[in-house]
């Protein structure tokens, strides 16, 4: 099945695309940043994609150590409240090694701290109110204080700050109760802006579902308590229903408009409220799958459902956290195998997956004008070279090759160098199928999945007056990202380059 | 126009196939190995190919700084004579940081030692008899006693010693003099003997043309000397009269055949002295052309064609060491663009062109037992893998097409993974020519030329009851490298590949 | 206060000194493998002394996530019970990648596999019998064979195996039940001998206190069973009751002899055993104090009493692993300061402490013989190389200034090279305090740190006919190394160093 | 001999004190920066001191191979000039890599450009005018164009740019012709400022002896010409005749104010013409010996002399620049061992000289107002912090030691850090020696040299009321930094320094 397209550039065109790809990434939670793996996972991640900010659960979980009680061991009565930053320091330091500032996203609670036993994922989570809001006020007023005094104020209020994650689900909050939720947040700002009220805070930091009544609920209670929050968060996820098959899940993917139509809805509720009309929404996580164990994540067609969620994220947004950068994560436990379904851009081992080249593209495209966005392609204009990214996306395998032809506004010779990443050329989830599905992977092994897991580059010489035309065949779940530049040939003296490779 | 042959492996075939890929390789002039960007590139073919020996021009030119005589500015009188082996522990410091022994080239010399201005190269190496045998002879023997003390003689010993390069012509050695060759030979063989017994000791060093009357001549003479040589050393080069275009040479290829006869005289000429039958021949220079401008050396015709020569080399030959595995090289002055038709297996900016991988992929052979070879391919039997090599050569472009099929005794689920390097895609000339022929590299350009310097790799599974069944298209001047392995399917519980990429 | 001792070392004499100082160390428990500061440590202490193996608890703690079950979450009945060896490979290869390999604690319970909530530590360790034993054997063997085929057999059994840690206190073996334990022991070593009967099995790993019991009940019941154990193992500390102080305790050190004492009761009481006569005996775990927050462990005090432990250890033991060779460990909590009493050789931030160059220097000796032993020094000839340790350790601050002079056998001019740790040149903690005794360190502080972490050294040349005379003083808890070798002047020609320093 | 002096800062108060010790550093040849270990040294440096530019001879050397003609091989005659990049592209990647920019000195002359044999040096720097004006300035202004090209214009411009090196001696220019110089000046600031007006241009480039002379003239001729010249650039040595021994010279050292005078006359004869007045001066070289084999370059004698120099240098001066960062240098040839009074802060094998931490300490107080500035000492206030560098310097060893006092204005908890480089405790020099003086060093030779090469630190806790009492004693040719700041003690809970240290 192939489908034919073509489009014409106009010169001076100039198009909408709020390009946000290098904002923010997520991670699984941050006791994990202590871990070399991850790190290794994460270098990779920022040498070519380059993101500002990360975000990530468990600030305050017990694995942090942040939080501490000493305790009569006769008596049981606590003697001692104390923070402890060894491990954020350590956490924060790999961070800033990488060029990465946090986004604050403020949770879970500390065990002792923890007013019930309501608690999320296998490493256990506390998901309930504080058993005392001084105490937490505390924790979060000395923490902030302490980025303040190590890294300075100037640098500490560049980092976003998020109440909770996800309280409108049960697991997560318990009871899913907005009440308390509001209570949390209340306490919380207050004791942000108290450190420095150049923090910007903001919430609900809800997922689908239940999203578009807390969100309404949400700007309406910060109306009536009279708080300047500084934005909005949210989630969004892509797929249906998931069914379950041993350690996985598989699910099929939703129609992409309907999602991004949610997302308008989301701007739409904010808008109403005049006082916050126009409040940055930033979507602290996206992803296909929710679910950290559903081999979408490492397929090429992930890539390319990206690569147009990326083309969009930004129309209503002011940014857009892809869930997560890594597949060191232990929400559901250690994966029992290195292609496991993890929503990381890159694969244990330090393989990129596909879906790491779909954000690598679209932050080559920053800076450039744009002069071109369709469900199939964007194109930008950077000086005067042309950057573009095309992909061939659906919800499910229906054998359509994609036939794209553009015609640009250009002149002389050019260069054009393509960056392939299909289920051919780039997929190292396929070669590791083929060798069998090891789940121990040697130092060869992974040397190989690397190998096949960067893009296919390909060039070649045009040479225009006034326009040219590029051809792009894209097969299923294929991307492409090209750039054509002006590119005079300037052999040095007697250099014949079919000379060379005998086509003379 | 396409070929298409087909072959059948056979259970417990054994072939013949000496392959001693790795045993050395060449490099310009010694002082050049205290460059960093020789050293970076020396770095990357260590990490993939692994040499073992390394050989090069230059041990006593100047620029190395080992031979000085102080003098008197008045009177010009020579006060002392000083051996200096700073430089030299720097160089010897650096290879075996990457693993590599030197194969001592005994030559040039010292300038103040040099009895006439004959000169070689845009460095201006000495190539004429010593004013004086003594200080030569002392020359060699502090040289070989300083690397005895700094790395034990066990280990010294080791390290093969050649008797100058190619005297056989007039630029290399005074009027090519045969008899002032033999007399620099017999001298350096005793001082060397001298020193420790255990040293090998060899030569001529002859490049083609006069080289069957060279080596003829030279062991009459070791005969009749009755000198206990250690082996012969001769070069080989297969291309056809050059043709200069400004700062480049163009050659045609020769029969690889004719080159291959040659190379069977030598060892007959040896052979046929009773006392030195069967004396190893170590070809310690190798390429298809001999000039260090020859833009073929860049391409993906030579990766071919050198395939075609490693699967023959080790036939009568104990070792053949290619020239050069780097582009850091003056010979002819430093050359005015990243692709320069330099001999080396890596272009400046740590490039690998498409000749590394013929040497990376016949190192990968070793070990294995070959069951196959042709004029197409190598393949081994290393366990219960097949490992080959199958290649694409011609001496001109003709527009051939390869089509190879081979049956192979196999059993079971099995996992073939294939590399390749052809124009298409493993080709940083073309990218580089496709970019204009920039002659001054960005970092970024030189990432892009990387990124397409690497193989292509592919797999796929196979089912075999008894015989497999690979079949191999490679392009014109293309290489596949193959491995053939069990694999049996372990998935982990509930993964199913093919509906996670929607197969199902 | 002033001691001065002199010694004669006669020509020819030997001393016993089993110097295995290189053999094993310490580590928490295994899961903290997987953190990069803890592998930052662990790079820096086998840079410089270079371990063989290395031993910690919680192999299979939950964290380390390799026994899983899953269950039905609606009748809670366990459906699958599974082994994942994701994060063990991860930790073994970082060990290999340091050259270590593990010397394998057999432990604790996973939380799942557990027939009771005892638990010892912050991290919540499981000390008690399995709910099934058939499991736990299966989880022993499934490992085994897991590392068997990841590395090879023959490594594999290279690994030493001990059953549990410290079962005689009802902290880390439920109520100290040792009949329980020796039905551990039994089931265990029988599923380890049936994997493969190379691997070297041992136990009970006792600490103080109850030790001579149990050791002695130990040996019966292995001889009662006819059981081939491979070695004995016991933990030796030498501190007194401690002294709890808000985060820390304080001890004060036994003598020594005591703790000899014991170990030689320890041997006794297994060569009082016929069969078992001569067994190895490794001490799996020493220090001062078993206490991970009291602060003598970084002191200078800490490194000199160790170097008499080291001079001694050996007498009766196989080996004796120092517990632990980092601060990266959380059994009382998270630190809250990077010098905080942890048991590492080094401290966060990658300080060495004073008691590192005990190690070190200790390790230096090895390949020499012996030729002085006393309390205050161990010296050894290798070739025509004296090396030595000498120490001033003393339970309590007494002010002692120790002087000691050597009388050695040689000849020549020599090179006296001093490498001195003492609380004026060589003492991280006292500059910590200094500064004000901060908790969260900038690299500044950090760089400023190391720089005072490292031993001064200092030189001399000697001349000597038939005897050399070394005086060292050594302040109260310092440590000298010092190298004597032949040295003779071997100046560059003109080169004068007495004119060069304005000494002429 | 001990001399006392104590001297009493005062509140606010503020001492002229210009310092430029890391504006530019000097290196023997650019074509060396193409070296491994020259590249190492220049990172130690670098990651130490951070220099902001370097200044080197033979930018257009043949090493270089920048200038280059083809010619007809039987007519001689040239057919081609060309201009290449490709090492300049090495060298001025690796000077970015690290920070660097160059200070570029226009010179010497390519060999087939030279209008006469004189050269200098071993490797033999043709030092004569161009054959060919036109062909010099191409040669320039091709260059230039280059590096605006790679580099970018504002970028290339923040280059400042030499016009030769000492033309005032006839071994770095003919017959030190300054009219003929005069001509190469004019043309070559006309050719440079036809590229980018915006480059900084200047000369004489001279060395002492005849510099009154050249400076006045060269000031009258460029007033005379109407040259806006941008600066002017001389040499500053402070040695007197050398005797020579061997490979090595001796030489007393000046009084230093001599040298300072001669400074001052310089400047007093550029502000005597008004169109002049106030032009910076750039010391584009200084040293004590202007002799690469001087010993003294590698004493603690010349870090204490320098230390002095460095107090007083920007006095009437832009910048200074120490010849050279590193030994890596074959001006008299390449040297026979490690210590060979070569110019480098660092010595070959990356070891640190002692005249390295002048330009430390110096470097760290960059950013301070100086509060006090004698013969002794120099002081800054930064913040709340003291930082000081205090030496004993004299030109002749006299046994002097000096014991500085300062009473400086202070309050509270004080931490004194203090870094001690003196004969006793950080003098590779002495160790070198001791070691026997070995010319060809081990491995680990050199990581024993290197742990004798870097300060001793030490530190101590003061309390102030209103004024600290700060006592140095410092032995001869010592250097002493040391930081003052406040440091209240902060101790973690029940932690007792000393209770820890058995000081109770």
């Amino acid at each position: 099945m192939k489908t034919e397209k073509s489009y014409r550039i106009n010169p001076g065109e100039k198009v909408e695309f709020n390009n946000r790809v290098d904002y923010c990434v997520g991670t699984g939670r941050m006791g994990l940043a202590l871990q070399r793996e991850y790190f290794e996972q994460l270098k990779l991640v920022q040498k070519y994609i380059g993101f500002k900010h990360i975000r990530g659960h468990g600030l305050f979980h017990d694995d942090m150590a942040i939080y501490r009680e000493s305790f009569n061991w006769r008596t049981g009565e606590t003697t001692h409240i104390e923070h402890c930053f060894t491990y954020l320091d350590l956490v924060m330091d790999s961070y800033r090694e990488v060029g990465l500032k946090p986004f604050l996203e403020l949770g879970f609670m500390p065990g002792r701290l923890a007013s019930s036993q309501n608690r999320v994922f296998v490493w256990g989570g506390h998901t309930c109110p504080p058993k005392d809001y001084k105490l937490w006020n505390d924790l979060v007023k000395d923490t902030l204080r302490h980025l303040i005094e190590r890294y300075g104020a100037d640098e500490a209020v560049t980092y976003p700050i998020e109440v909770w994650n996800e309280p409108n689900l049960p697991g997560f909050w318990e009871k899913a109760d907005m009440e308390a939720y509001f209570k949390l947040f209340d306490e919380t700002f207050a004791a942000v802006k108290e450190v420095d009220p150049r923090f910007k805070v903001g919430g609900p930091a809800v997922c689908g579902g239940s999203d578009e009544l807390w969100i309404s609920k949400f700007m309406d209670h910060c109306e009536e308590k009279n708080l300047a929050i500084d934005f909005v968060t949210r989630h969004h996820y892509t797929t249906e229903q998931p069914d379950r098959q041993g350690h996985y899940v598989y699910q099929e993917l939703m129609d992409p408009e309907a999602g991004f139509a949610n997302l308008k809805t989301t701007r739409d509720i904010i808008d109403s409220h005049e006082r916050y009309k126009g409040l940055p929404i930033h979507i602290t996580e996206f992803n296909t799958s929710y679910s950290p164990d559903n081999p979408i994540h490492d397929t090429n067609q992930n890539a390319a459902f990206l690569c147009h969620q990326l083309s969009r994220l930004g129309d209503v947004n002011e940014s857009y956290s892809y869930w997560t950068f890594g597949d060191i994560f232990e929400e559901v436990g250690v994966p029992f195998a290195p292609f496991h379904g993890g929503f990381g851009l890159v694969a244990n081992g330090c393989i990129p997956k596909p879906t790491f080249w779909s954000f690598k593209f679209f932050k080559d495209l920053i800076g450039g004008d744009c002069v071109h966005r369709s469900d199939d392609a964007v194109i930008v204009k950077d000086g005067d070279v042309y950057k573009g990214v095309v992909w061939n996306s659906s919800r499910k395998r229906e054998g359509r090759e994609l036939s794209l032809e553009f015609d640009l506004p250009a002149e002389g010779e050019l260069c054009l160098i393509t960056k392939s990443v299909d289920e051919e050329c780039c997929n190292p989830l396929k070669l590791w199928h083929d060798m069998g599905e090891p789940r121990s992977l040697s130092e060869e092994q992974k040397e190989l999945l690397k190998s096949a897991a960067y893009p296919l580059v390909r060039s070649e010489r045009l040479t225009a007056s006034g326009e040219a035309k590029l051809c792009f065949d894209v097969p299923e779940f294929g991307i492409r990202y090209f750039e054509l530049r002006p590119a005079p040939l300037t052999p040095d003296r007697g250099f014949d380059y079919n000379r060379a490779i005998r086509k003379d």
